[in-house]
């Protein structure tokens, strides 16, 4: 152990960093999922009944509680009985980090207010994360990714030209709001090595994604807020063609030009090269103009390939081109599997499966093993034990009073 | 300055750490804009041309160009030329964190690879944010947001269930991999308190995009990938209704109804409460399965009403409901403005815009100033001054060798 000390052999970014995680379903899962997967000793904290997504899986746990959840230890507290709040109380004297993505004013409301935990643990970082944020009128509207996208503007932009604005297929606000929420701990956890203190750091979903609308903002703010909302698969300013998703026979494909030369390259793979004088194709401006032209141009040609044929002959002409993939082919991605971002792990319910490590690389940091998400209450004992250096005796005493499983 | 004590009173988190932002276009501007705001010493690097995100406001800087690049300064370095290169190592001296989102070897192929930088100065944070990674087979296959949209499944699931694969309208790749980028370089920042040492993190936009699509593949992966891959507005799995996007007489507004009761006051409202026994609708599940009847139902009631009227009513029902708001809208959002996350600014070029700051909170911390987007080389003599100690005749001579502008 040389964690001291200068060296080139590096264990895991948060190695020793203690966690409680009250997360429920993505959002604040998804925090916890990378404070695990950065080393931490993530504890998931569930209501004896389990956490809400353990149920969507038809009467077994579902992949996605699988995804979410590797590398972490879980336990059991009822919140609802006041030796369960006291619990959570002792624990988070203990820990480093408490994340939750409960509806502002449900702590408050189980008489868990944050400033409970800070007088406890004055070096505790609590984390929220929630649909509008702490403070604010509309704090407590409801939300759910569907309606967080609805009034954060990305359904505006999101559907066919013609047609009525369409939610995005992710659930984009939770994951995007659940990043930000690591982000904003890891960056306290920093903070914290310079002052000393913790203290409370939120996200909003609908303010995380306002900056992934940027260049949706600025390309209609210059056209005074009347350009086409949607675009469907097309340049969202109409300043670029090719650009489009194009049927192959066996699927469809994703063609960008961005340089002249993508363009002339393109034209000599598709035999036209009679087109390089053409007027309507001059410029990136001119085929914008004309992008229905191009798109026929371009489609008469992919429709005669297989997706991968029409990619290998794109790549090897250096134009900017990819396949759509569905999930079941992303799963098995020889590239990330490569890479050590996914792994087939054989799962002692659903089989051989395909489970996510962190996006976040460290170089050189320790590989970590996958351990599969906790079952209900599986390391109560164990973490209790752990971190409070609480007995049998006492364990069971808790037991009883329901406020533990 | 308290900065190595205890205390309540705290400035910004990253203060007095220093960044070189190489970033280009998105995604790692994005990540530098989220150093900044968190009170670090950001200097935007750029070519003597400039970022080539400028060049797209038709003459003017764009509004995109503006919102990720506040709070930065601004320099121009040539790494074509040697006196260029030698600048930027001696800067990278000084720094703690050099990020860049070029495609992976370009920096190689300027002579300026990983190594240099880290034999410079052992304790960089070298952060790299590309399409697919520093390794792999599929390392140089050309990312923009378009092409790894389409390899990494997320358009697979956007889209009508009876159309093609759809691109999300906003550059969701680029932004979720440059705010992971952000989260690690913050990660790898922590970790060099403990060893002293820092090194290379690095974040796949592919790989970023995997997690945020943990719903749609646990749910494909359970259906044996063969459920309809898009659905539109409706539950990506036929699990709830309603939930989708309904015609207001004015706009559209998401309905989303996950517990009984929401359904039960829905119907009230609706003044359909002989609904409340009608076994089509019974349960969630039966509702789901019937879900065109219960869409339809629910459309006949928002079709005569204003999107703000329907989402009142609904709201004063507690049935979870939002406008689909567009992005004028959004950016004059009272409750962003008054939270701090918005601000209206008024612009040499543009006038009043609209300004985001960073989607991650820090109760306690200082409020910091917003300064505007920087000129082209604005500060390169301030900081080649402030971080090398530089003489006025030796950055003449850097200009006289076309090394900055």
């Amino acid at each position: 152990m040389t964690s001291n000390s200068a060296t080139s052999t590096k264990k895991c970014p948060l190695e020793g960093i203690k966690v409680l995680d009250l997360g429920q379903i993505y959002n604040g899962p998804y925090a916890g999922f990378l404070l695990a997967h950065a080393g931490a000793d993530v504890v998931k904290v569930e209501p004896l009944s389990g956490e809400v997504l353990r149920e969507r899986g038809g009467g077994e746990v579902p992949l996605s509680f699988a995804m979410l959840n590797t590398n972490k230890r879980g336990i059991t507290i009822n919140l609802k009985e006041s030796k369960g709040k006291e619990l959570l109380l002792e624990l988070a004297g203990e820990a480093d980090v408490l994340l939750e993505n409960f509806a502002p004013g449900a702590m408050d409301r189980l008489d868990l207010g944050i400033d409970l935990f800070l007088e406890k643990n004055p070096r505790l970082i609590y984390a929220s994360g929630s649909g509008y944020g702490l403070t604010g009128p509309k704090r407590d509207n409801l939300a759910m990714d569907l309606t967080v996208q609805a009034v954060s503007g990305m359904m505006s932009i999101n559907g066919l030209e013609n047609g009525p604005p369409m939610k995005a297929g992710a659930a984009v606000c939770d994951f995007v709001g659940g990043v930000h929420l690591y982000a904003g701990i890891v960056t306290a956890l920093y903070e914290r090595e310079v002052t000393g203190v913790g203290g409370v750091v939120e996200v909003a979903m609908q303010e995380a994604i306002y900056p992934v609308l940027t260049s949706n903002i600025a390309s209609l703010h210059r056209n005074k807020w009347k350009q086409p909302l949607r675009r469907g698969n097309k340049h969202p300013t109409r300043g670029s063609a090719p650009y489009n998703v194009y049927e192959a026979n066996d699927g469809h494909i994703a063609i960008i030009c961005v340089k002249e030369d993508h363009w002339f390259s393109l034209l000599r793979l598709l035999n036209r090269e009679d087109l390089i004088v053409d007027k309507r194709f001059a410029t990136q401006a001119l085929r914008a103009l004309n992008e229905d032209a191009v798109d026929e141009l371009v489609e008469n040609w992919t429709k005669t390939k297989t997706k991968e044929e029409a990619v290998k002959l794109l790549a090897k002409n250096k134009i900017p081109a990819a396949p759509v993939r569905n999930l079941e082919e992303v799963t098995r991605d020889e590239h990330m599997h490569e890479r050590g971002m996914l792994r087939y792990v054989t799962h002692p319910i659903m089989g051989e499966i395909v489970l996510p490590t962190s996006p976040i690389r460290h170089h050189g940091s320790t590989t970590r093993e996958l351990n599969l998400e906790p079952h209900l209450g599986q390391h109560t004992t164990e973490v209790l034990s752990d971190w409070l250096k609480m007995s049998k005796d006492a364990i069971a005493e808790l037991r009883g009073f329901n406020a533990i499983h």
